[in-house]
């Protein structure tokens, strides 16, 4: 049991107003699983929601883990398993005993239990989808014919739908008489009777307006319908976009098949960004809770691409050996050309990746875009090759050597931004995700670009 | 007048699949605006939603566009000014006519004008206040008077609420004879006397109660309640983390004073992303739309702290000039030394602030995520050590030189890794941004160490 005052701070405010855990629920947590105590346990995590129940089980290392869930079994309901990072929900599923397991799924609306198998191996998948009744089998079972990441993976199949010609007091008998209604729902869908979308009527609405008014004449300005097939990045796009909270999802024929609701979107809008950042930075898909060998997966095909663009960088300066023999000089300054060039390459690359995927760039302002990172880096060309210039003339006391500096700076800026800008506009137009591959052929780019102005202009003016 | 064909373009899908602006729209624009023709601009406008007229004012050059202020003003309503960016509202504000500025923040809902005006100057700011009328100023001026980037900044004053002892009937007879509801509401919030929120109803639970059932029997589960001074960041992060659509905002003595609506949340979320993914890309504030001076001001204080860690990195090799005099080929391999723990750093640096970001790293599992990247620092060192070992001694026929690069690429990647892991967290404790300053500190420790393990090593083994 807990004493007085740990109780005080199991109280709804799960985390702090920072929303990180409570150090000491987390030790009281740790201490119950070091002690096997399954009240304590119960106590502390009971007011918790069940997304900071997921956090606790993600920081836990794998032995504590696998305590907490045998400790934690008759609680262990299907929210916190939906909640819970896709790279420990394996190693939690199969720590589940089958029948913990059958008990928690059976809770989950169809769409987070897609969620959960999606990703899960085929032996996993058939423990799951078995333990459904059929109903829910079925329904769990249609949505995963959609294609992966598409909007039929991320729609609900429960649409609360009224005919077109309803009035509001013949939809509010209607609801207040369904005993099915969702969990959650803000719109009633309005079709025609070959299923069609034809509108949204919010609830507010229908609470403020007249029995005798017809669903027609309320509905909101703004309305979405998705395709099912549609991507669900896209569909994150339109919600932000559009400001929607749910939007109908229909299937080829534009019958209605489910719908979306913002908080789903949300989670794809926050799943793309953060997606975007690790491709950026040259890493696969990761997260804090993986082990050593999953994260070097992770992290080694951009560390094995990006050893082939140095060597190529190495191979560029070997051609240059005698110069440098003679000027070692130019060895200690090639670091700064280099670096210069690949931060203002990172820049306009980033800039350039995220106007992509916000549909910020098109055929109407590409040209002016380009233009404008040329422009950049002319100036800031100038700026740092006079700045870096008289370095250069102070430092080894050579004008000579200071122009060099100045000269190949400016053209590995210019060289720099207008790779970062036009690479990813062109690797997207061929279909290749910009945010994956620029970085690696924009680097070779200033890199090999850069090297080899530096040197060749040294090898001129200085020898 | 436009075409049939042209007509049937512009139905209510402004945009393809895909959410990009259509070319063929673009051009009727484009010719409207040369030609001076407020019909077919009107015309072609007309189904779009004002995100996607305010997509279109963006890609405009600075010309075209006050063309298009001038053309559309009689049409230019407040939602198109609110959608806009921020970075070329101003731009657009300062074209409008005052009276058709003051049209247009008329229809806004007090957060939306308080979203426009918060980034003005004072003299904008005074010119759109006074337009408003008496109410509407006194609620815009009320919400600016919380911080900047709070959730005061981001509620909307107007939120349904119900004393908690009420029923279904007595809140369905409220709400429909209330005539002041706000646009869009998803749950009352019950209040006791002293309006202290104590749960929310959602409308849909409402609508399918029976009349007689207390409102406190059909609250939500899940309820947080959102302190006006939080930061919009954790405002997102729970609304996120918690699924909410809605959540009440209180001020310090825990009274309603608003709501915030998870669409708002979802602006901030992505924001929030963006402002990450271009501090760690070392840009400030930016937009596509900036002029060549505003994207060079944002990008030049990275640049020049880049070219200081750089010149840093360069003194170092300067130690070891009689080193590279002796043997070239170090020059050669310097940068391969440089570009691997440059990558590597990033990538640790990148998964620390993001997991920082998102309440991932606690102390809890703070020594074990560093425990991990010195691990996959010394695997992926291992890996690249043999590697670029035995190209080193195929290139340049030296075993010894092999062995230079092997020890130093292991000591480079390992220094990465856990200069990646420890600078962010050192700095979030600090209370600096991890995603603004770790690069320039990370890229110091790893070029300074990487190329002075690499000479010096050399120095030892080589002469």
């Amino acid at each position: 049991m807990l004493n007085d005052e740990q109780k005080n701070e199991s109280d709804l405010g799960s985390k702090d107003a920072s929303y990180v855990i409570d150090k000491q629920k987390m030790a009281i947590v740790l201490s119950a699983l070091a002690s096997g105590n399954r009240v304590d346990l119960t106590e502390v995590l009971e007011p918790l929601h069940p997304a900071d129940i997921a956090d606790i089980i993600e920081q836990l290392n794998t032995t504590d883990r696998a305590r907490f869930i045998r400790l934690y079994d008759t609680e262990f309901y299907g929210d916190i398993l939906s909640e819970i990072d896709e790279h420990i929900r394996e190693e939690v599923i199969s720590e589940l005993k089958p029948d913990v397991l059958a008990e928690a799924v059976r809770d989950l609306e169809s769409d987070d239990v897609v969620d959960i198998v999606e990703d899960l191996e085929e032996e996993q998948k058939e423990t799951i989808l078995s333990a459904l009744d059929e109903g829910d089998r079925v329904a769990v079972q249609s949505l995963l014919s959609y294609p992966e990441q598409s909007a039929g993976r991320l729609m609900q199949r429960e649409v609360v739908m009224a005919p077109e010609h309803w009035s509001v007091g013949m939809a509010i008998d209607f609801l207040r008489n369904d005993a099915n209604l969702p969990e959650q729902f803000y719109h009633i869908v309005l079709v025609d009777p070959r299923l069609h979308p034809v509108g949204n009527v919010s609830l507010g609405k229908l609470m403020s307006s007249k029995r005798s008014v017809l669903l027609k004449e309320i509905i909101e300005d703004v309305f979405q319908v998705i395709p099912a097939d549609q991507d669900e990045a896209d569909v994150a796009y339109a919600f932000k976009q559009y400001h929607l909270i749910s939007a109908p999802v229909v299937d080829m024929e534009n019958r209605v098949v489910g719908v979306i609701t913002i908080d789903d979107a949300m989670v794809v809008l926050d799943e793309e960004l953060e997606e975007d950042i690790m491709l950026l930075a040259g890493i696969g898909d990761s997260s804090v809770s993986d082990t050593i060998i999953e994260t070097v997966r992770g992290r080694l095909p951009w560390l094995a691409v990006n050893l082939v663009t140095a060597i190529l960088a190495s191979i560029v300066i070997a051609q240059f050996e005698a110069t440098i023999a003679q000027f070692v000089a130019l060895a200690i300054l090639m670091p700064i050309i280099a670096s210069m060039g690949g931060n203002a390459a990172t820049q306009s690359l980033t800039v350039a990746v995220r106007a992509i995927a916000t549909k910020d760039i098109s055929s109407t302002n590409i040209g002016r875009v380009i233009r404008r990172e040329v422009g950049v880096g002319i100036l800031t060309g100038l700026i740092f090759a006079v700045s870096m210039g008289l370095i250069g003339v102070f430092w080894f006391g050579t004008a000579m050597l200071g122009v060099v500096i100045a000269i190949s700076m400016l053209i590995n800026l210019v060289v720099a931004n207008l790779a970062g800008t036009t690479v990813p506009v062109i690797l997207e137009k061929l279909g290749i995700d910009p945010a994956l591959a620029s970085g690696a052929f924009v680097t070779t780019v200033t890199d090999v670009v850069g090297f080899f102005a530096f040197l060749s202009i040294a090898g001129i003016l200085l020898l």
